[in-house]
């Protein structure tokens, strides 16, 4: 089953476009109802407005219906305003009605966090589900569809006619047409539609930004997340989002366990680990963002540049300390400045006779506002590496017209570090009518350029290589999950979980498994010396507490004893536990320890967790997490990410490691992770040594568990 | 000396209290000249105002002079806006008409980057030292009195009548009266002084604060700087503005390379190293902060309210998602929100009726706009844990009243995110006329309380135990020093390092240096097997890449081995170096490895480092930097503040290690560090094992170097 139908898509665009609507629960007083009622009649030249309200023969001047029943005609939207308990029948009558959409504006659902509640909300998403008659809500505030001017709503707040090409999904309604809209219209950056979801008994944020993509007056989803009801849905937009070269920022609850805790009580979704939240975006290209202000001028940003050519960025100021400060931001943000050229630098020094200082940043002094300052930004912006110009300043209309004019007539990027008043209106105007991308302080200027450049660095990466694909699971791979599948058991020893691994080409450490001492000693010389002993038993699956590992046995007295110190622990701590044997193993030297392994994200699915061993991954939690299947450079950019790599790149004079082998196991791990969901619950591969360039790695330790 | 005279704050007060001012370069056109004439005619009811121009006989409708000399009496303050060259002539016939002050407007000194004008500006400020005329400048834009209304300022901007607490310094005259004064009069945030100090040739950043301190009218102090001529003159400055409970709120560049170097190029200053900046303004109570708008609003949050009495914070708003974003923003900057009491929540709910959410936060729906929302804030703030409360909301002027009136009826105190437009005047322009600090982000809002508990959390400690001190340097440690200088060289030993760090206490690995292969056995045998042999030599300080280590001897013939070894390494990898021997030490075993030192920074002096041992130091920089000396406490906050330090409270079942002592052994090294300020050069202390409780530290290899 497709992920979105036609019909799916088809009721949204019923609720953004629709030629008639009832307004369910509207009255002449300006609380929800009415609200709802006031914001369609203005659009009544081109919609059919219904409002429904037994106890009204008119309302603001409309013919009042009693029921949906007696429309004349099947709205294609019906706004439903009504107690909670009554929500139900009016969806059922709507149906009957041959209505097509439903916006819920009504409240007292999930969020009430009451059994009866939610069970009603279950049922108002399965009558959407199975009716075919789709719902936005409930305990949302509706939405708006701000190029068409037609606004299904709830909020007492509508157009001013700016519009533009981002298109606005948040679930809390009072923050998507409060902050996120009165500060869009403040900072004069327009939005194609604002959705707010509720509590998604139906569709999700998901749905609506899948939806928008389709719109070509769509270039940028912006989105306000308090948890995903089914995070995975984002993973099939954003790959979709990439082909159409659409980019999505979010801001998403969960940096906190606070903000966990609040959003849970307010909408009833769980946020998830952030951290593995923003591997995942980074994964796909999301990009995330803190707050309302950084999510409209990142939205702005992306919308209206296109892809830089270049990495290089370029700042000019009129002043030494702003740029300076700017300079300072975009370092700290990763951007690179790179310096002039001598050409770019003996122009500008041409025009600044003698003042201000010509580098990367340029302090141009009072240039920034003369006649001169589009010769400047020329040189700044025309240089070999440079894709993006900041102009950081606070001019008038007629600076600003000069920044348009580059803008316009140049292939460059361009940004704008507004370092004036934000209510200031001679230039700043002027520039917001342009579209020209503005921000207000540096830290945040830096921020949303690293954002586009990262986006598009991604893109470009993706659309060359394609995302990561799971194959078929191969034969021997089947034969060995059904003969684990058939011991009837979850847990499995380290020799079990190490054939598993093996069966997906991860190399382990040589070993056999002994049944008494005299076969141990008689693999210990197979192997070669020195060795080490472990129990090898599907029931003692934390070794070292339990006592049963011996490290660096070099003859075979050493042999004799582990393998009778070893049994002895072993029915210590977990007595008449199934045991195998033991495990007589090679003893790996001259690599370097790393872990590896797949859990299963609720929401997300099969994660590939890659990270340092021993007591680092524990102190310093430096691992690097992505969904499965990775790609090669996916899994090459986990090792990058992950600190203590550096150590697998030839460390205080050690040789290099293998750093290709222990790619490639990455990525067969992550195919192992992606074909066995539902049959796997974790694997651990712990440590996995890293040898020496050429060598590969082994697999010293493994344990696979299975699902219940 | 002291590092600030009276003669030096009386010629500070004369700039920014003049009762005549002198304006040299004035001209009727609005340049420079033109532009501090005309601040300066704004007071002309309570200044006597001379332009000084040859070239006119009145300007503005003032009489001009010929030159200082000229003037009818001897001003308090000269301005000087007249090209570089002509500078010095001004300011020695200003000295001789008994001018009290200069302000150095002209611009092209060492900025301009070029050996004769550094020299030059050396020439100024050795002037201003030795004349007592002290100078603000040059190539700045002056100072601002803005309580007094009094603005010896080349800016086109002035008052607005608006005044405050906040005392504003930047090096950088656009950044001053430019996005800090224009966006400080936007959000109604007012200031008592607005100091530009541009390229500081003799009054800099400190002394101006320093003024400050002494000024009734400023309780918090701003600052933007971009190096610092002398950093240690800000630790003075800090230790005194703790004691007066005056906030010290800055950015300073630095963060990245490319600020650092353009910092560099537009004021020659030297940012210094921003790691160890960001623990030394920790260490001194001094708020960090990144742009204008969040100096302004932090800055304002500190002035406006007082120390909080609990560490609680509780939120409030009228949206659930805006309450969720609040308390995410919170709990990622580490600010607690404690559960409400059941009181609390019973109150509020009584209120909601139904609707909302009570907790913490609160999400109250339209109740944030009702009369019953001074109870809901009063349910909020009035709970045990709590010091502060946040209204997260965007009401009308009678939500304003109501938030005035809780903050001015309760202990609590109060900060509001405003979720409306920036430009909106209904209910904010009420707020911001209070002075209740807004916030219009929940990032920088959960910021900004976590700076205000921080600086008192911080300034409690501080006035309860003081800063640290250096005791006197002991006969026996004098003694060691005076043998160690008496060899005439600036490396030691290990052997020798060691002798000076016993001075200070630092207990070391048992160890005796032995002269030849059977002194080293004899040696072996007093201490116990197993034992470590080293080379101990001053010419031979990285002992490991000249393999004159050997580890874990556990017998005669090891010892001997290791003892024909080691001098044949040392005679290969240093031929004819001077060896005392070879060092006999105990292997010291069940510690946890750490790292200490003392460096000493240009700017800062001695600095104390603790950081993990091992390979964890250099893969994650984990360390902590302070200034010597330390108190106990802080030399605590530096082992908490290093990750590894998890391993030293007992990890994965290992017994906790000797924490105590390891801080005992930090406080003796940071005296030593201050002690030897022009001696020590370098101390480094690797590894340093931490024992199990009770055991105390051991140095297992140190090394020190004095100053050439």
């Amino acid at each position: 089953m497709p992920t979105w139908t036609d019909a799916q898509l088809a009721s949204i665009d019923s609720m953004l476009n629709p030629k008639s609507v009832a307004v369910v629960g509207a009255t002449p007083r300006m609380q929800y109802g009415g609200r709802f009622l006031n914001a369609m009649l203005k659009a009544k030249d081109r919609v059919n407005i219904y409002p429904v309200n037994p106890r009204y023969d008119e309302i603001m001047g409309v013919q009042s219906y009693p029921s949906v029943s007696d429309l004349p005609e099947a709205p294609d939207l019906v706004g439903i305003v009504v107690p909670y308990h009554q929500v139900l029948n009016v969806l059922q009558e709507s149906r009957e009605k041959g209505a097509r959409s439903a916006i819920v504006i009504s409240a007292g659902f999930s969020e009430r966090d009451l059994d009866d509640r939610r069970d009603l909300q279950g049922e108002v998403g399965a009558f959407a589900r199975e009716s075919g008659l789709r719902i936005c809500g409930p305990n949302c505030l509706g939405v708006a569809n701000v190029h068409a001017d037609i606004w299904p709503s709830a909020s007492s707040r509508g157009s001013d006619g700016l519009t533009g090409p981002i298109g606005l999904v948040c679930q809390s309604g009072a923050s998507a047409f409060g902050p996120f809209l009165t500060r869009a219209v403040e900072e004069g950056i327009g939005l194609s539609h604002i959705i707010s979801t509720g509590n998604e008994a139906d569709l999700d944020f998901c749905d609506f930004a899948r939806y928008l993509l389709d719109q070509d007056s769509v270039k940028v989803i912006a989105g306000f997340i308090e948890g995903f009801k089914d995070a995975r849905k984002l993973i099939e937009l954003a790959k979709l989002a990439a082909e159409r070269g659409k980019p999505i920022v979010l801001i998403k609850i969960g940096r906190s366990d606070l903000g966990s805790r609040a959003a849970r009580s307010h909408t009833a979704a769980l946020t998830g680990s952030d951290a593995l939240y923003d591997e995942i975006f980074a994964q796909y290209g999301i990009t995330r963002v803190q707050d309302y202000d950084e999510l409209l001028e990142v939205s702005q940003l992306l919308a209206h540049t296109g892809r830089p050519s270049q990495h290089g960025v370029a700042v000019v100021s009129h002043s030494g300390g702003i740029s300076s400060l700017t300079a300072d931001m975009c370092g700290q943000a990763g951007l690179d400045l790179p310096p002039l050229t001598d050409e770019a630098r003996d122009g500008i020094n041409d025009v600044l006779q003698g003042f201000g200082w010509a580098a990367n940043p340029s302090d141009v002094t009072g240039f920034a506002n003369s006649d001169s300052f589009p010769e400047i930004m020329r040189h700044m912006s025309e240089q070999p590496h440079i894709g993006t110009l900041v102009v950081a300043s606070a001019g008038s209309d007629a600076q600003a017209a000069q920044v348009i004019a580059q803008r316009d007539t140049s292939e460059r990027g361009l940004a704008f570090l507004w370092t004036g008043t934000r209510s200031a209106t001679d230039g700043l105007s002027m520039l917001k009518g342009a579209q020209i991308p503005v921000f207000y302080v540096p830290d945040k200027l830096a921020l949303g350029i690293s954002s586009l450049l990262g986006y598009h660095r991604w893109r470009d990466q993706r659309l060359s290589e394609g995302f990561g694909e799971t194959p078929a699971i191969s034969a021997s791979q089947e034969s060995v999950i059904s003969s684990m599948k058939s011991q009837g058991r979850v847990a499995f020893s380290e020799s079990e979980s190490k054939q598993l691994i093996g069966a997906w080409k991860v190399s382990t450490a040589r070993e056999i498994v002994a049944g008494d001492a005299d076969a141990a000693v008689k693999a210990a010389g197979e192997i070669g010396y020195p060795v080490a002993l472990k129990v090898d038993s599907p029931e003692i699956l934390h070794k070292t507490e339990a006592g049963v590992i011996r490290l660096d046995l070099s003859d075979e007295t050493q042999v004799r004893a582990a393998y009778d110190q070893i049994m002895s622990s072993a029915s210590q701590a977990a007595p008449g536990a199934s045991i195998n044997g033991v495990l007589v193993q090679e003893m790996v030297s001259g690599g370097v320890e790393v872990i590896a392994g797949v859990s299963y994200d609720e929401q997300l699915g099969p994660v590939l967790l890659f990270g340092t061993g021993g007591v680092m991954v524990e102190v310093y939690n430096d691992v690097a997490l992505r969904q499965c299947p990775v790609t090669r450079s996916e899994a090459l950019e986990m090792i990058d990410q992950v600190k203590g790599s550096r150590i697998l790149k030839g460390f205080r004079g050690s040789a290099p490691a293998d750093v290709d082998a222990l790619a490639d196991v990455l990525v067969q791990i992550s195919h192992m992770g992606a074909q066995l969901e539902g049959t796997l619950s974790e694997l651990d591969i712990n440590p996995l040594m890293v040898l020496p360039e050429g060598q590969g790695v082994r697999a010293v330790d493994a344990l696979a568990v299975f699902q219940a």
